[in-house]
């Protein structure tokens, strides 16, 4: 039986990528091959450049709010495709029904966001500063911008990116995973019928070639990106010095603290469903546990309990199931040598997931939550991103010592405490090195208006995704200085 | 005779250098030796970081209305010393006493506006967006930054930095240029006097090797940059290289467009100013003349009478001089170079300011201003920012035609139309693709409230110097998600 | 044969009213009768009332980006309802259809902004002002909030009110013109199929008493108001009196000055459109015409001609009108009152439009374009707002003598100057007393992105309809600082 | 012995009143007469306003960063007469010189906040709106302004006034109280001295002719008031029916509402600083105790100690001095008469501060710190504002029952709780429905970046004194949309 190949969308044409390299798009759950996916070269990445810079001239000159209203648009067919997409995400990746939703509609924010895009890229005026002199500012959109968005969040990292650079007066090029290209597909297919002009917006597939074609292409003048530290600190490094903007977003190791005074079940909950959501494959799972005194004694076996009672599965075609695969065979076999490793270093797994047995889908990447006690604080689990359903723990003996714990991370993502108490919250929120805190909020990942804001190595350039700064951004002032003779 | 030797400002400390390296600071009026400036190494530079590394977390943690408080005072000191200030940038630049009191004021009007921090640092809050979650951001300084800082503004430049860091709750190093150290010992002199604490405001003497210090030192977060164009380029990519954040801001070639309906004599007064104010030592500086037809024959005899005849002579003994020597003998000979090449090309010095003589002032730099007609487009002095008082003159069809000639170069700084037309003007601020744009103001380098928005070659960075971005750049945001069980 | 009658929407159910005062509401194209419209008394109002104050804590409560998703499908829907909703403004109130397009499209843009509202009500926060002390602000909404509609905009102006008011988490009564209630319905309906809760939008209809019951009752926050200038004097007042907020929009007396190099044919086409489109009717038509010498000879009998041209006539059954009725039998003699008088006065109507024939429509409310020259400027059709297609024309010496013409209007809506100067446009702009400047733009209504800045006479009350302005007067702040022992 | 009578300023000259009414001003902690203050009528305010309103053209043209340069000398002087100012507030109102050297500091933030208004009253730009236009606002002053001021904080409430209102560009009139003018002199002559044009700022003295001459003068364009409730409304109603904007504070009646996790200490001394510092005159006051159970008993009998502890006695001239005197022999008259009531009602003064013996000073205005408990909730001393060094108190049974009992005031200022617990610190943050909340801090009286927030009846008018809003509150903003032809 065949499977599609998926097309680009260069110029307002789907076509047939011509570069001959073609890898399968599997569904995760059952390790089946869905579609297969063509892997771009420069020419190609060329082909769609060119044609977002020919649209750009027209569409910087449209009127914001006849871009907007495009978007508004697309956010009704959006809206009306909800279960189409969610469901098309959890087939290419394999997160949960529950997990997919969420996504989407965090996604579907940045749009409504990007349709208030009028109010939001005004410029400045200040009159009669001398001599009846006049100043103003205007946000004027870059050009050609590109976003590179990683296998995670198949919707929901792409929309991050392109709604805001379009809002804006850019034209748009997207390359997404080319382990979950589907979605992204489908979310520009929509966009087409939407309304958005020829060129403006352009769907590439492709891997490293494609993104080094990207990142040195003499014509984009923006990167975004989203994927692991070492290859975001790389698009961060060669856009930079091939004169480009950059956002570009790591990886992370984002902690929780637990103080003796958060209830322990709602403490449980939101620790599964961080460390556990989307197998562990985000980049704002927690992923190391903090215990102080007092704390430690009450949470762990409720925790160990509750991670053991999740059900895993293949999400596709069973509502039941709380946690899904993780991507790849590659990866779990990653996660099983990280775990090997903390091992034979003296930690004990008292929650050992490696051998889960998923009956009703043999081939699917499955690997059932972990808990990891007495790990070596220098060991892999703790100082890298595993990107799978394992949560370390350490024990602490205050609230100080598990800060600095948490500080000397080289990442700054999430960091994470449960308490009631004001001060304790107060402490951990200045005092914590990272830029996105939650109070009893296991995954604090910002809906669209506030931006999402890694820090350290978890980030790489000065203007965020999302939010006011993702705006500025996609944008460059230009100041007048006016008078008439 | 005796001059002095610079010393550096290390953790509240005045001390002298040890690296045994000297340059020679020269009056470029006269051509003496006023001072000896030490170059300093690595293991200084290293000093002076782990002094701002330490005076870090206290000034961070000073509420932003008492950090504001010791600025509130330095204002009133920079005021207080402004005839000595604005002399002392005279004497190191050649630049007249006129322009170095409008630099002078220029610089002091950045400290005025990061008296206002406690204003412009706030976050945003977004309550009850679900499940009694609650929305906050908050801003923090980055650590320690450092400030690399050109010849041609030895007052201004430094003031466009460290006032803003500062308030921001940042400490700082400033590396001034070596060939005119002196206003800046003078500026850190009255903001220690100002009650800055030791550490949290640092000041280094060097070249390379310092500049090389600073972008690779691991505990630097942020550098600000002014200076050439490949310098600006180097040290953006090598500093983004070291994962910092960076603004650099490059050369410029500005051109004037001068339209038939406006006035000549305003329009010469604004052209001299800005061709050969400062010598022509500065990135907004007009240095290429567009003239369209009906304008031409109407400016440029007119135009070559006053620039003839403009006094040149030494600034810090002669008020009545209206310009100054350019920076060093060095310098003098590269501009020289420059006028050589393009006669040899074919144009025509209209003006020759080369062979000016000064008697009172022999040793001086000295180049009156020079006026190059029928000049090849592809000539160095049309593509390259000379840095002298010299003004290309290119003659163009129309104002379509100029505006296209303005956008090939690859520079993107200043851009001036004079006109009285709004059609015209509207034209002109929309379509060229510069970040300042002067309405029949021939110099439009923005006021401290607005950025100084260099586009293309003339800045590498997304966050610009001053204004609203000059704050976002010394800050990074944390986001906030609270609920209470 | 029987009409419908205008129902009312209180707590989610459309109801008949009670009071048993009936209006026709008539079709000014025609003079027929199209509906019936109820005036409820003080215990209908206190009925909206209730409701919304009981919707109104669940209301506040809902998320601000859920609230947008019942806008986001109201947008929608009401581009969906265009057609039926600019024929239906066409019907009840006679102006042409393409006025009733732009201004069903200009109400549509209000909800656009609305859709925004969780970028737009953000609070601050600083943090560590001293002793560990933080401050955070949070905008609330203020709870029922009323709405009071003129018949000139029966879509526009109430969607400039209540989509804002609701966004921000208020609840709303709608009290549309007894003249054009039906459009006001129709928008109702729509929202309520969007899902906007019970009771959280009420619709009421009714004149003074209901007004006065609005303005009176003790659980009413806010009042928006557009209207003329009297009674927008009563409405502050009164609403002020009892404690409420309130955006009271009275009347205008716009004027145009034409200075010489301004282009014939696009002036008198700006021209016809301000002073003649809407018959005159809107707050924002141009009704003075200043010229000044050199303009005066140019633009005279080609604006007579063009105006003279204009067809006039039932614009519901007509595409080519290109002027319709005025609203009323009584408003059309008022108008003939103002010309008899300034006859009486001495002034010549050079257009008298008086005598327009309309066979098609022969009980229409007709008057044709009329232009009145040789006026004296004591004169009521100088003073007052006609709120017809009538112009007045004074002829001025110069530009300054124009613009203190204007400035001595107690009125201060909008201005309107044609030029090529960039110097006369920008003394204009600095210099006239009014809050909406039009450059070369006949009508310069802001989109909803800019607040409806009347001056003087023309509003009253301190936060402006739309635009920042608009969110800020439907939202109190709470400041809250807070520290932790 | 003779005392001074207090001089007028008006249009640049210090002059005195020829009304002829005069008051004497009184050091309440010695009953001594210190000057003698005149009570201007209408002929001296209109003076006052013709000079402004002639003033009001130059000033409103001088650049903002012009204006603020005064404001910047002005902050100097200030600094520098810090000493000098706080004494004499201490000298003319009685409160301690500790309370009074804070509320100078207090007040001298406005004017830092003032010299950052470059950045603060910019407008907006947006281009590109369709048919190349491009839309801009600007904010321009009002024109003269009033500022009307208690005799409670003869410096800081003046300073919340004027600094603002002239660094927008306003000219300004100040009416300080006619019991403390004397504070308000000295600003003025500062004023003078950092060179505030003539007639840009002007002072009067007065009492109800010289209010209502300013709230009737139809060339004043808004009043800024701070006093009681029922003047408060007055004023609102009556600057608002003559067409001014207003903003006017009245009274208040704070609550403090104690949980059992809150540390005793901290909340006594919290507690004391509010109810019983300026001897409870002022709109921060915390005038209410509500203890919930568990916290009930922990905290009353430490608090009476603490409170009978309180050194009462004249604050000019001991330092050790606690509490002052109240403003005068009538106010302390009304301050018995509530309490006389209370005990009549049945309420229990465990604490009863009415018969201290201020043996140094028989002749001061002293009532020592009160504590009324058993109250009834429908007494004057729970539903009125006392203004004195009382401290009602009310048992409730939980902390929703406390938040009900506070939003059943018809006040609207503050309200306070002491907790370690987040959750109930939000719950009263969303639940309470006054401006200003303090969480464990005891007057939660916002510095000047933020809004005074008083809601309900504690505040009349749309736009709050000081931070963003008080700023909107003196400008208005011009809209103007450009195309050419």
């Amino acid at each position: 039986m065949t499977v599609p190949t998926c097309k680009q969308l260069i110029n307002g044409k789907w076509q047939e990528s011509t570069s001959g390299n073609i890898l399968p798009v599997t569904n995760p759950s059952t390790g089946e091959t869905i579609a297969q996916v063509p892997l771009c070269d420069q020419s190609e990445v060329d082909k769609a450049v060119q044609a977002a810079l020919a649209a750009f001239p027209a569409w910087a000159k449209t009127p914001p709010q006849a871009r907007t209203q495009i978007l508004f648009r697309y956010k009704h067919l959006l809206d009306a495709h909800f279960d189409e997409l969610y469901r098309l995400v959890t087939r290419e990746h394999g997160k949960t029904l529950a997990e997919a939703k969420g996504s989407v509609r965090r996604g579907i924010e940045v749009v409504d966001l990007a349709c208030g895009i009028p109010m939001l890229i005004k410029g400045e005026t200040l009159s009669e500063t001398g001599g009846s002199v006049d100043y103003m500012s205007e946000r004027f959109p870059l050009g050609v911008c590109a976003g590179i968005t990683p296998f995670n969040f198949p919707a929901m990292i792409p929309l991050w990116m392109f709604p805001i650079a379009l809002a804006c007066g850019n034209t748009f090029i997207l390359k997404p995973s080319e382990q979950t290209p589907l979605t992204a597909i489908r979310l520009v297919e929509l966009l087409v019928e939407a309304g958005i002009p020829d060129g403006v917006m352009n769907l590439i597939h492709g891997a490293r070639d494609a993104v080094n074609a990207l990142l040195t292409h003499p014509h984009i003048r923006a990167i975004s990106f989203v994927g692991s530290t070492p290859v975001a600190r790389y698009i961060y490094q060669t856009g930079a010095a091939n004169g480009k903007r950059v956002q570009s977003a790591g990886g992370a190791k984002n902690h929780f603290i637990v103080m003796p005074d958060a209830p322990v079940d709602a403490v449980i909950e939101a620790i599964n469903a961080s460390a556990f959501g989307c197998a562990g494959e985000r980049c704002m799972a927690g992923s190391t546990l903090l215990t102080v005194p007092g704390a430690t004694e009450r949470i762990l076996e409720p925790l160990r309990e509750a991670a053991a009672a999740m059900k895993v599965g293949p999400t596709d075609s069973d509502e039941s199931v709380d946690m899904g695969p993780v991507i790849s065979k590659p990866h779990l076999e990653k996660i099983h040598g990280y775990l090997a490793q903390s091992e034979k270093e003296g930690a004990k797994l008292i929650l050992d997931g490696r051998h889960v047995n998923v009956e009703s889908a043999p081939n699917g990447y499955y690997i059932a939550p972990t808990l990891v006690d007495g790990v070596n604080p220098q060991s892999g689990i703790i100082k890298e991103e595993v990107f799978g359903p394992v949560l370390g723990i350490l024990r602490m003996n205050s609230l100080d010592e598990a800060i600095e714990q948490m500080n000397q991370s080289p990442f700054g993502n999430a960091g994470v405490i449960f308490t009631d108490s004001g001060k304790a919250a107060r402490q951990f929120r200045r005092e914590v090195r990272c830029g996105m805190i939650g109070i009893n909020v296991g995954v604090p990942a910002p809906m669209a208006s506030f931006s999402f804001t890694g820090w350290n190595d978890s980030f790489f350039g000065d203007l965020h995704i999302q939010g006011t700064e993702g705006i500025a951004f996609y944008t460059q002032q230009k100041v007048t200085i006016t008078r008439w003779f």
